[in-house]
């Protein structure tokens, strides 16, 4: 049988992620990586997780073990409307949020739901790799904006806003990472995030903004999120539990004007029935004990530590051709090398002089990115981040 | 804003589940239900799971809370891949595998990679809703085959083929719970099996084979699966341990052969990036133990008592109009009323009398099943099954 015959559009518009096709090259044994953009599992709470899930089990098989509704876990629900009120939301309730599987399943389900093929989306450049690839799936043509170290250049932006839609091609969706954003831990700056609205008001767009890493700020909490100063209906806040509790648990939501939220629950009905029970369960019952919100602090601290390692070592470079990003949180560096120097053809020599990466071009719509590094510096220990930064740098100024 | 204008083609053509809409009528608390079509919560094995759940995520954190390879957990597909190799799909090896959120994300998978807008999927009448609904949101235009006591009738599939094949509309895609299906417990005959096969072969269209209830056998085990029989290539299987474990740990996974389940794989990577890692971890162990397996001969005579008694309670019903299906396993009875009844518009006067279930239509795409009855055994003791049946039975000779 000649499959590709029988594959739809949608599926002859994926592409096999760049990073996992690099596995066999960064996953080698002793090797310090700054590829995978993963937290650590040091910082897991394996010990209370595991005796909230006995005792969940035990006492509540109902509510762990059975189908439970589309929406989700009402606890886990209450608890994130909490969460985001907190920080600003004032108005989120329960009829905004749906419990999706990780943030992943919630931009898969808002691009199937808002992009038709054809249909226009901007994304940052550069950007996450799973968001854009959520939109190509949905066959959305793409057009990219560059980051500046503020966020997204909003001068640029308006002009692609304009352009496109003189072209009678408008942007329909903006996907914003907006704190410390993968891969380049740049945060979108307060008088952006106003600026972006009114941009969608005035340009008639929607925006995805997804926040996976605003929690782990080292400094100051981040400016209010966008949806929390949207007015007019048109933010859907995408949150995860991946980076502050566990991914393993593949726990993360959205939040949207009520009549979205009603379609993307609807769409979660087909796509999984329900989200994981189990996992919800847990996930809410570490937010009734606190215990979500009190390791945050100790999170922060052990990330920063990291990232002011990072940034340390990356400081001692004496090439002037060199720039990187300043993340006040997350878990990403992002570094220009010299121009000369291309980043995926360099992988393979750099991991035999132990030290991995992702080259920054999978990041990058339109295929800059070619001298770029992502570094992330969640996994490794401060010492071993201010080693394999030292290699890092002496390789590259052997190779130009 | 006006967010209609937003939606996409794809999500205009979701449709809200029939049976969850009716929630607030069926869920009414004393009432006997034979409404909703879930395992009994009673035959969860909660203290091992609760037991497998804490020492997994103490001893393995990383393989229990941090994210996990696409496809599965590998101890899970060695799992599968020696069951179906067990019952007949002897070739079945972990390139055929990808674990999924419950069967039913694997269902939505395989319809958004197989199906384009307005190709044609034929699926039974009646049918499981959700199964429909992943058509439905691929936006395929669906022909429907009546069902007999073996399953589909064969010759009205192939004279749909046919004509399906003049208009120049082939059908792609064929949809068939092989076993006890989903609504009316019928289970494919052996040598329809084989006729459906050849009629793909000779038809060339795709077959998804969807199965979460061939352990919950009565009698003799059912025939092999289609799967195991297919040596051309057309047949995706998709199997669940909901039924047989518990479904809130949301694991299924679909077998195809290798190119399809590559192509699987990329849409999940998109979808949900991995499974729930934590419940792919525990029904892992419940397999290494020979829990998963050990409990089926208990699960079985669990379900056959109630089998029973709902039988017999029918049996003695004095209207010569009744009509029910005979399932040897599963979860569901098919009743077909006298043709004047309409068993949506009795529901609410029935479960004021005492006994919930689902009405037939929305079962079936050509509208018919105004006059039957879903009845779930799953849930009631078999004397309140008895009773349920005798209330049903006398409204039903009320109104008539």
């Amino acid at each position: 049988v000649d499959y590709a015959r029988y594959f739809s559009a949608e599926s002859r518009s994926m592409r096999p992620n760049p990073i996992r096709a690099l596995s066999s090259v960064i996953n080698r044994p002793g090797v310090i990586s700054f590829a995978g953009g993963v937290p650590s599992p040091e910082t897991f709470p394996a010990d209370d997780i595991a005796e909230i899930a006995a005792a969940l089990i035990r006492e509540r098989s109902a509510a762990t073990l059975q189908y439970q509704p589309t929406r989700g876990n009402r606890d886990l629900l209450e608890y994130v409307a909490a969460f985001m009120q907190e920080r600003g939301a004032t108005r989120v309730s329960l009829e905004n949020l749906v419990v999706t599987t990780g943030a992943q399943q919630a931009l898969d389900v808002i691009a199937r739901n808002l992009l038709d093929p054809g249909d226009v989306a901007a994304v940052a450049i550069p950007s996450y790799i799973g968001g854009i690839a959520a939109l190509q799936n949905a066959q959305a043509r793409l057009v990219g904006v560059r980051e500046e170290s503020d966020g997204i250049d909003m001068a640029a932006f308006e002009e692609t806003l304009r352009r496109q839609q003189n072209v009678g091609a408008p942007v329909k969706l903006a996907y914003v990472i907006s704190n410390f954003q993968n891969p380049s831990g740049v945060t979108l700056s307060d008088v952006k995030r106003d600026i972006i609205l009114d941009l969608a008001a005035r340009y008639d767009f929607l925006i995805i903004e997804d926040d996976p890493y605003g929690e782990l700020y080292f400094d100051a909490p981040p400016p209010p999120s966008i949806f929390s100063r949207d007015r007019t209906g048109r933010v859907v806040y995408v949150g995860s539990f991946s980076k502050t509790l566990a991914p393993g648990l593949r726990v993360g939501w959205l939040a949207a004007p009520a009549p979205l939220a009603a379609r993307f629950e609807l769409c979660m009905e087909t796509a999984v029935l329900c989200p994981g029970v189990l996992d919800q369960a847990i996930v809410a019952e570490c937010c009734r004990r606190g215990l979500a919100a009190d390791r945050l602090p100790r999170l922060r601290e052990f990330y920063g530590v990291r990232r002011r390692a990072m940034l340390d070592a990356l400081a001692e470079s004496a090439d002037p051709q060199l720039r990187w990003t300043q993340p006040d949180g997350g878990l990403f560096v992002w570094v220009d090398g010299p121009p000369a120097i291309d980043a995926e053809a360099e992988l393979t020599r750099l991991v035999e002089s132990g030290v991995a990466y992702i080259p920054g071009r999978p990041f990058c719509i339109d295929d800059s990115g070619k001298n770029a590094f992502r570094l992330a510096f969640s996994k490794e220990s401060p010492d071993r981040i201010r080693e394999g930064v030292q290699t890092l740098l002496h390789e590259l100024s052997r190779s130009v």
